[in-house]
């Protein structure tokens, strides 16, 4: 059914969509961003511990705002706005929307208080439930590739309110945990084994007709070299192995870059591991837990990722190797609604495993934009466009990302340094036999 | 009876309190707290816009861990904390005590709740109570002047508490009110004279037997040469002026680290004055207001205080210059009491007015140890006399001050460019005559 | 006779040269060092006004550091180096030779002085010249390829003591000129034309016998769409028409990292131009000389340059666009050998202009290893592969790059907010015919 | 000799010189700095290894600008200036007198050269002289305490040359000597003793006709407490004793200031000292030398003076302490004349030692103005008045300071972080007795 499902919208654009599909989509996913939320107290739903990791209050109304500012006001005559001043302060980086609130000052905004955001939240849906019914016919094509993007641009943001509220609760020496029911048993991870490809002149990027981001587009050819991709994430237990060969102390395994890094904020472990009394343990989204050495090495930045390819006498794959065996397979495995919200030891099984979920997986591809891209015009086109500079490709979604969020041609991209993503790696090799 | 429960205060010492008065002073302390917070959200508990304004809800719980780590800990058979914790996360800087949680990350605790907060100051008035009551009269005098001292703690927080909620409310656009129903009308400044003493050998610092802070003595003696003090506070039409000459651009006005400062900084006026529409308006804990002349300036830096007095051919004050003369007259004025919460214009009268409440006034005196000063010993030293170095001294309480908090020999400190608090100037200068 | 020394350069390894030529090539390129430092004063040769930029002693310095440590200590038996503090004062990054001085500490070495920095190079020179001479057949490849790499970066760090001295220079207000004798006649751009290709699968990177960098290699296929390359340069006068139309004040035509580049650091012309008195001027290393409008931009950043690009309504080129096109024609152009040390405006001529010579031209491509390409072992493997992640690469040198030091499949690299090489840009397009 | 013109000195206003007595002067000043840059290599002229370090070039011209922009171009008519451009390069900080170039970049102007400023020097000379003796009668009691300033300055900056160029050699690893023929006997302190004086109500500050700063006027009057003086400086083998009683690791003897500066900076012990091989060291003006234990602590922070003051269960003075005790001999001892440059031990003898040179001494005393203090008029009133702020005040003079620069009444004054002047302590305590 999951795999019907992935069919249906890999061919379905989405004004093909009827308007009582698009409605319960709609009603689908904005009930889960509220859904995630209700573990939280209302003081968590300000907390802001680093820049890049914005309180859940705000991630809540950003998303009314993006439906409000890019589908109400512009389709739904006569709509006004709930609050003229959301239009400043729940904007992201829209440059040309206008102005917005700085980033890092996002935690300071006791007001509009949870209850209030949860009254716009009431006032969009509100609106673009009677949209969605009533638009002609005319606007329908327009207003239904918004509101895919809208609504896939909800999913993003549920997958950072997890990752943002993760760190934020991790500021507190308390260690408060987001669930404390969440499931705890631990696998054994399969052995890891080779799995080649042939590499040639191959088709990448998104063909189909429904939805894709604009930056999956457009469809285009590239020549790859044959090439091995591992059959698995890499461990816990393997990374500690090369942290305890002294990796964090070798320049010679290290970028410059990245070596500058740890250097300069003194790592020498992956985000969230802790050692205590002279055991490891690591920060969950429920709470502190000990150290699996089957489960995946999670919370890296590229450079880490990196230098354990090097140290390990291998590469990362590029984005177009991932893809190029990553489509054969729908999205399934340790995402979002499997419930865990934490990597798993990847299971035993014929072919790749841990594809999807888990850890998204650092690509040793730079962002950047495909042959014949365009940045879509106006403001709408900062979503992707804009970004690509400077950051890295990763593939293949998390253990908190929506499956029916992915596709094979998905791309997801960070600063090298970033960590409080659930990232990893899976290593790759040329295949020069 | 002001004036009698101050002339009480003068010379009662802490340990001749009886029981029941105490147990009465430290039941009011501990309620005014809590109804300074009555107007706020759950979600203001929390804020922190910069590092050196604290959250509410920590000023909640580090007045009541004083109680703990201070008496209950050292004086109640027994006493068991109520969170271990908390003994980190609640110590502000007495470094004898242990570690603390950084000052600027007290913002992103979003626990303990404001419920478990509230929780702990009735755990802790319990035992205070039980402690009030029962304790040995062996152990009754040093409890008592540790009660003093914590009441005392708890009225500075309280100020602080309503400084830094205002700090904080304005880091928002949309500039909310701490409270809607504060009194706006508005006084006209009765006109400057200038009032003279001949200064000479003086005995200055508390010599009561009432309780005072160990900044405040030895008695000693000091040689003032005749000076003139100014009948009132400086207005905001009189530092309009100021500015309208130049004031901010004129570096001949100014100190070498406060012209470095505004420069850096960008000032060109008081903190929470904000042009609109070509009309001055300043923020206040009763939300925006359009800027009235005859109130007196507030939010200067010690910087801008002293530019002005040199523009106006005066100078500031020094603390004994202000001390000889605020003797002659107990607290009374525009303090928190009177439940403005905003400077007030100078009423006409005899004599010096605005001594006592509306601003702190800046003096010309670094906080440096009285003659035959020496820090109390262990960990409760560190409230006063670690900090004398680098600070200017100010006098005569504000309009957030409680009344019965105040003394003529009263030293509050803060550094030269710090303006969050409400701080203003009274001008002096040298009797040549 | 260039083309022909040349084709000499690509087929001869370094190895096969005669240990006449060896040493002939040595003492050419150390002379030319030596011959740029001569317009200095030794004031001059100590200034670093930034990080980036380092002193003319501490090149001069460094490069026979290189020889020292690469060759002499290890192939030239009882070799004794001329003073051993210097194997930490003059290593740049080498992580795995051992500790480096701090590179934005460059300039505050007054000691050695710059007689003592000729007399190192003096004893650097005479024991090459005894090892050239007198080394074994066995020990002979990999001296000469090793000699080969420090020579290449011997001219690496001529250009950058050329772009150096200019940006310390600069930091003066009296502007003082590195040399007051260049010329300074400004020339007519012709018109832009634009130059078809119709891509395909092609080969790319060096597959010659000769010496090429490692980051040039291996030899690999990949496949390019069509596309067109403007026949020249973009020039001063067209990118002022681009300021002319705010094209700095407006965001939607920047990179995210780009906006906020800019407008953290307040750009709004390429750097080196000052505006005086109503007239636009530039810092050369001739000194301030009015902006030739048909002279090419120059001292851009990628930023710059990519927004540039999107206002004209075109792209950057990829670095395999601009190979495939270069490769055509020997390395010849307005390069250091010219003596002009300043971009000339394009001479009109059949075909693709300036594609050597005048600025580096930034590409949109990435720095990033081949497909195959394998870090060189050892600390000589830190020359280019650590770099390999955030930086641009860039092509085609620049007037202050030696024409013998370049080839078709050359890559330069920086990172995307860098000015102060002779950087500019030449515009490409998708072929959609 | 020296107490005779120390007298002179008292008695005589600056205009009360004869023409050939202040030429005589003038031309002694001007000497002696160029004799102290004799033996610097050209590179060392241009050292500015840290903001507050000054480029001995940069003091060479900058005094010479002070003589050219406060006399020449006031009183000689038709001056005209050496280069205009140097306005603006070698003002330090006189807002009034215009911009300036920014003081961390002082390193960073290779032109002039070192030669020309030499020439600037030679310029300044030419017409000081001329007007010294051609100035009219009615010029010259203006010109004559202008005079008095500017060598007061030039005496001031040859200091600051010496600690200077002291603190930007010792940020090269060589360590390089400024001279490597200064003396280093080292003798063996004297036991400490304690000199008591009644206090009481004294008058302070200077009080003659001769010249002195106008921040050590006027002459007041002041209370002071009995008190008690040690007879000597603190030794580095006192010192050493403080450091092994973990006197940095315990918060309770610093400041609050103090102890974030030490933790912020990671000091553990005074500047300069270097641990070798188990063996204390420590940079000097001669070079890298065994620490010797007699001999006075140097280069310490205020913080680190008044830590170890508490330690040792005493204070810091004051500064009207001191000044009360040290009016009663004239300056001598270690001074800058006797040609060591760096602190001695103590020699015995009766009364207090040590009161002149050798180290500046701390005291508890910020910087402020005496009673009746009145900043003079115009840019030289930049001077000192506008620094009486954050800084604390030192008495005493150095190893590095001219006798013939030095009265009783001398106030010297730094921020209490600062540690690269010649800068130790004395104890006091007060007399209960």
């Amino acid at each position: 059914m999951v795999q019907e499902a992935a069919a249906r919208r890999v061919d379905t654009p989405p004004e093909a969509q009827s308007r009582s599909e698009a409605l319960a989509a709609y009603r689908r996913v904005r009930a889960a961003s509220e859904t995630l939320c209700a573990p939280l107290e209302i003081e968590d739903y300000q907390l802001q511990a680093v820049p890049e990791a914005s309180p859940p209050k705000w991630h809540l109304a950003h998303v009314s705002w993006f439906f409000e500012t890019f589908i109400l006001a512009e389709y739904l005559p006569g709509y006004r706005p709930f609050q003229p001043a959301f239009r400043h302060l729940f904007n992201s980086y829209y440059e040309q929307v206008g102005s917005y609130h700085p980033r890092a000052e996002r935690g300071l905004l006791s007001r509009p208080t949870v209850a209030e955001v949860y009254r716009y939240r009431a006032h969009v849906d509100a609106h673009m439930t009677d949209l969605i019914d009533g638009a002609g016919e005319d606007d329908w094509p327009a207003i239904a590739l918004r509101l895919a993007i809208g609504l896939n641009h909800e999913q993003q943001h549920q997958e950072l309110l997890l990752t943002d509220i993760k760190r934020s609760l991790w500021a507190n020496p308390l260690r408060p945990a987001y669930r404390d029911d969440l499931p705890q048993e631990q696998g054994r991870a399969a052995p890891l084994t080779w799995h080649a490809h042939g590499g040639g002149l191959q088709e990448l990027g998104w063909g189909g007709a429904g939805f894709a981001y604009d930056n999956e587009r457009p469809r285009h050819r590239a020549f790859l070299a044959p090439f091995r991709l591992a059959s698995r994430l890499v461990s816990n237990g393997e990374y500690q192995a090369f942290i305890d060969d002294r990796g964090y102390a070798r320049p010679e395994l290290w970028l410059s870059d990245g070596w500058a890094t740890i250097r300069r904020e003194g790592w020498c472990t992956p985000l969230y591991w802790e050692e205590i009394d002279g055991d490891w343990w690591q920060f969950t989204l429920g709470g502190m837990r000990r150290l699996a050495a089957d489960e995946p090495v999670c919370h890296l930045s590229y450079y880490e990722a990196d230098a354990y390819a090097r140290w390990a006498g291998a590469r990362l794959p590029s984005e177009a190797e991932w893809e190029l065996l990553a489509r054969e397979r729908a999205p399934a495995g340790n995402l979002r609604e499997r419930g865990r919200l934490h990597p798993a030891a990847a299971e035993a099984g014929e072919g790749l495993q841990q594809l999807w979920g888990d850890v998204w997986e650092w690509t040793r591809s730079p962002y950047t934009p495909y042959p014949g891209y365009r940045t879509p015009a106006g403001a709408i086109g900062e979503y992707n466009g804009k970004f690509m500079c400077n950051q890295m490709v990763l593939r293949g979604g998390s253990c908190v990302t929506p499956g029916d969020h992915l596709r094979p041609s998905y791309r997801n991209f960070f600063y090298p340094h970033e960590r409080w993503q659930f990232k990893g790696l899976r290593l790759a090799e040329d295949d020069e036999t």
